[in-house]
């Protein structure tokens, strides 16, 4: 089977040395040898720690590589969520080529189509690298799990915010701090927002609700809120009520249709998935056969993404054709969006306040009007003088009435900042 | 796709029910619905809860079944190392028929062989209901990580054991009481002696040897120790050293052959397998390119089973062939056994003695004299009169030393009962 790579970079050099160190297990798993053919990256000359055989074609240009190289398949490792990467794509199956992929945000935006492409002409489309990193998380859901209908299912999608989140909990310093440490040591990207204002997860929960459920991808519509307004005094007040925080991406199917959602959760300290720290990924899945699964690993790199690069590799050698969004591409449910606001769930909510006496009877009368049932109340001593934080959590409520009582609360003269609002997470695991 | 299920116990039941609970689901992934057409069971009268279409023919031999009814697939859900379980394989390849079955037993021993004929025909033999219930941990070791070369596992693959050591701690209550208590309430056999001496958990993890290291199964060499001689005393011990006790199936790859053993260690307190408490069941495996990955689920009942064998019958509609336990058949790899004499690891002893002053001065000197290296000691204060509990835990040793100095500890007259010796385990989960 021959391959054209397209992209060098970390991953695709960790491919190229994962094809060359594990080349004999390969050949057995795969019934025939994997031969890289061609290549195609900006620099022919800088040196990426690794040989390529002198049979290896060299492109300029990836979009011709996927129309004229001498391969099976196309590995596109260049990202981005249209241009180069979707054109490659659509040169290869106009091509009648296979095409694995680790972009994420190119399947969380094309994904039907491409699947719509792919499968008229029986070809593959492979995005295991694109979730998850090395957990075989796509094909658990899509194979593994396949005899059951998936209820809905939830993980940490992002190392970079996993990272930032327990580093804050661990030296109480504060998010901005944390967040240039990070990415002096590589772990986030000089431009941070797609990783801390939730998109990266986003795109990939997009991925995991269409192959769990067997439903088109709908990007768009999921509910989608970062980190960055996480505090270290947050941190502090959720260990002292029980609870880790992580940014979770949760999709789950009611009987009103899917409600997708990514947004810094409070979870039980007990919850196996409020230790997943650093960079390790988790996602737990529900069937309505299996019950819980829990599926875990790193999330990134160049080794574990290269790990699902070659999973697919061996699925195309072995002629494993599936609908690649578990249904046939004709056959995806179109499934409604349940909006937030019908959301029902506890909520933590940190007040910063000059006048306790005063704020507590307004507080409460608002809680009052608006029917939100509070379950606890937390207030330390202040420094004299300075703003004090008042923690309330409530029980299960609707969260359209729970955003009008915290409106109301930022109006307060008594609240001095923008209220911080987080969700509480009752979870399986 | 037309199937037919050997037993009708409460995994059968559970696979019918699923069958058509889910069926709309499964033609979509399949591409085709799936019809049962043969059923054979003790029993035609008996209530199961289920309700079969009047098309299905029954059969009271389910050899004859496997050799003539109107089925592409053979589903054997009957047990037994050899019998039936085995006739009923080898009828079905004979005539050109699929194989899934729950029977780790029956792959345990017969695997191999049955692979070959598997192989030879084009067929394929699921045995996914086989390890760990509803984990879908033998797609993920064949399938998702087939990019690795993997250097070991471990799991905790046998939900009684888990169960009765989880019970022990929380309760503080004796083996036999918990697990009488056990078979009361349906965790644990009449004779209990497959699940309790280590025996169900060497089955399993024979077969996750196997399609991990793409090498031919070797049960009869694994080292397998039961639970039977952990006390709540010992459970304690370990917790108050930092430890949780777990019955484990470990294997590695190292540079003399393959270590395969199940037996109770401590494992850290911190490591998340710790935590993995009553019937579930827990896979860590370590792949050269993807690093630790962790599978986490329900290890039995109707539900984790039927599923496990659902998605066996998917991937047969789908057409996906593989070589059944990774590589070819003919290329398994011949794996030599590492003794466990070789077994280099640290150690937790137990002495029950007499003679507190006298027997240190024995233990030191037969330490010295086999060069085991103390990494620390523990001893509460006796009831005046009772034998005293002294413990002790190694650093890292040859296991044919600890035994050495374990045997001469046994023969000391102040020492009253037979020393009890669990290994410690460190772990990357």
């Amino acid at each position: 089977m021959k391959i054209a790579i397209a992209g060098l970079g970390t991953v695709g050099s960790g491919l190229v040395r994962l094809l060359q160190e594990n080349g004999a297990a390969l050949e057995l798993r795969c019934g025939c040898p994997i031969k890289i053919s061609a290549v195609s990256a900006r620099d022919r000359s800088k040196d990426r720690g690794i040989v390529l055989d002198e049979t290896v074609t060299w492109f300029d240009d990836p979009v011709a590589m996927a129309r004229d190289a001498d391969a099976d398949v196309i590995v596109e490792l260049i990202g981005g969520a249209d241009g180069v990467a979707l054109a490659l794509c659509e040169a290869a199956f106009a091509a009648g080529r296979h095409i694995i992929t680790a972009n994420k945000a190119l399947i969380a935006h094309h994904g039907i189509k491409l699947s719509e492409a792919a499968e008229a002409k029986n070809l593959s489309l492979g995005f295991e690298a694109a979730v998850a990193g090395g957990i075989p998380i796509i094909k658990a859901l899509r194979e593994g799990l396949a005899g059951n209908v998936v209820s809905g299912l939830y993980g940490i999608l992002n190392g970079t915010c996993n990272y930032i989140l327990s580093t804050i909990r661990e030296t109480g310093r504060e998010f901005d701090d944390v967040l240039a440490d990070a990415q002096k040591l590589g772990y986030a990207e000089a431009d941070p927002s797609f990783d801390v204002d939730g998109i990266d997860t986003a795109h990939k929960l997009a991925i995991l609700t269409s192959v769990a459920f067997g439903c088109r991808i709908n990007f768009d519509d999921i509910s989608v809120e970062g980190i960055r307004h996480v505090t270290a005094l947050d941190i502090r007040f959720a260990e002292e009520l029980g609870y880790r925080i992580k940014l979770l991406g949760i999709t789950r199917r009611t009987k009103d249709g899917v409600e997708q959602r990514v947004h810094p959760c409070m979870v039980r300290l007990e919850s196996p998935i409020a230790h997943v720290d650093g960079v390790s990924n988790a996602v737990v899945a529900e069937g309505n056969f299996v019950g819980s699964t829990v599926y875990q690993g790193a999330g990134a790199g160049a080794g574990p993404t290269a790990s699902a690069v070659a999973a697919d590799l061996v699925d195309i050698a072995r002629e494993s054709r599936r609908p690649v969004f578990s249904f046939p591409a004709g056959n995806l449910l179109s499934l409604p969006t349940v909006p937030m606001d019908q959301h029902v769930g506890s909520y933590y909510i940190r007040l910063m306040v000059v006048d306790l006496p005063g704020v507590f009877a307004d507080v409460a009368a608002t809680l009052r009007d608006e029917q939100v049932s509070m379950e606890a109340i937390l207030q330390h001593t202040p420094a004299p003088g300075a703003p004090v934080p008042v923690v309330l959590t409530t029980h299960d409520v609707k969260e359209a009435s729970l955003k009008r009582a915290v409106e109301q609360f930022a109006a307060f003269d008594t609240v001095v900042e923008p209220p911080c609002v987080i969700r509480i997470e009752p979870l399986a695991f």
